[in-house]
């Protein structure tokens, strides 16, 4: 399926939107795709804020130094081990909230409208002001926040795949065994003996 | 676009496979969609092991213990310092690498493949276990397997949406002022000191 791929690849950072809104019921199907995403062993260890209101988007722009983009709305997602369903998530919710952080991002490109993730956590000090701005209790932690809206800057559709990135069946051939580089260190009488083993 | 949302609920956990093989140019586009994913600041700090060899397959299968299944292919994500473009990925290489696993999820079903993600960072033994079968080095950190084959079971789209996950403007509503619960507790002298401020 071409469209599918071709959505990933026209999904790009931007940085740029019109002043319309998004609609509520476009940003609920968002919410529906991020939590579609995979989770480790399904304990769906997130939680999300959907922010529109103009005054708490400004108060990301001054407080955060990369969030300064004119987004319309923003969805913060959390993870929290308020609601998940097992102990995976102590472990796993990075991985799994990134993995609905992306269906989101797609799921956006896919309606038509622009988006930019920009990182929160491990940044101690994006968590803390993040947490302040939004409310947020100190055992649920904001990942990453979407920026969206309407797209005001044309981007191409791209992969960056390079295939110096892509090893086929290992990553580096075997490596000598161990005790082939100890038997070279070694003097006769050692090799013996560990040819004993 | 709701074909493209609807591949987003149509991925699922695929854990039963046919015996055919996933061709090379299908695992290529797989990498594609996923060096097509976002990174922070663009460092994409990815490497990927490609994994068609029935013998290195048996060996995920005995000894990790997600890993059991009859994936006739699997990519193994990486972290890696060596390949990331800036020092972003450092902090953010599991956020990175966790989206790209995300990207080749969503095409695999979109190309009508079965898939499933078994974590392996941050367990240990398994991050040990998998270095050794593919023979990765220590400084590049296996973060996942994808398990990939033509699907041997059906699974229904589903989204697993819950309202009570979504939280509007604000995660909770404004707590009360630190300094009002502390003149409750203090006396009239101390609240009339405090007002002062």
């Amino acid at each position: 399926m071409d469209d599918f791929l071709n959505v990933i690849f026209r999904r790009r950072s931007i940085r740029k939107f019109t002043e319309a809104p998004v609609p509520e019921d476009v940003l609920i199907d968002l919410l529906r795709a991020g939590m579609a995403g995979p989770s480790a062993m399904n304990a769906q260890p997130w939680e999300f804020v959907v922010i529109t209101d103009e005054e708490i988007l400004k108060k990301f722009r001054t407080s955060l130094m990369f969030a300064k983009m004119k987004y319309t709305a923003v969805i913060c997602v959390c993870g929290s081990p308020r609601v998940q369903k097992n102990k995976a998530g102590d472990r796993f919710w990075v991985q799994d909230c990134s993995a609905a952080t992306e269906n989101i991002l797609l799921a956006a490109t896919a309606l038509g409208l622009g988006s930019v993730w920009i990182g929160v956590y491990p940044i101690v000090m994006y968590v803390r002001q993040v947490r302040s701005i939004l409310n947020i209790p100190d055992d649920v932690t904001p990942l990453g926040l979407i920026g969206l809206g309407y797209p005001a800057e044309p981007k191409e559709a791209r992969t960056q795949y390079e295939e110096k990135r892509v090893h086929w069946q290992k990553y580096a051939p075997e490596p000598e065994k161990r005790h082939h580089l100890f038997k070279r260190r070694k003097n006769e009488e050692v090799l013996e003996n560990t040819q004993e083993e």
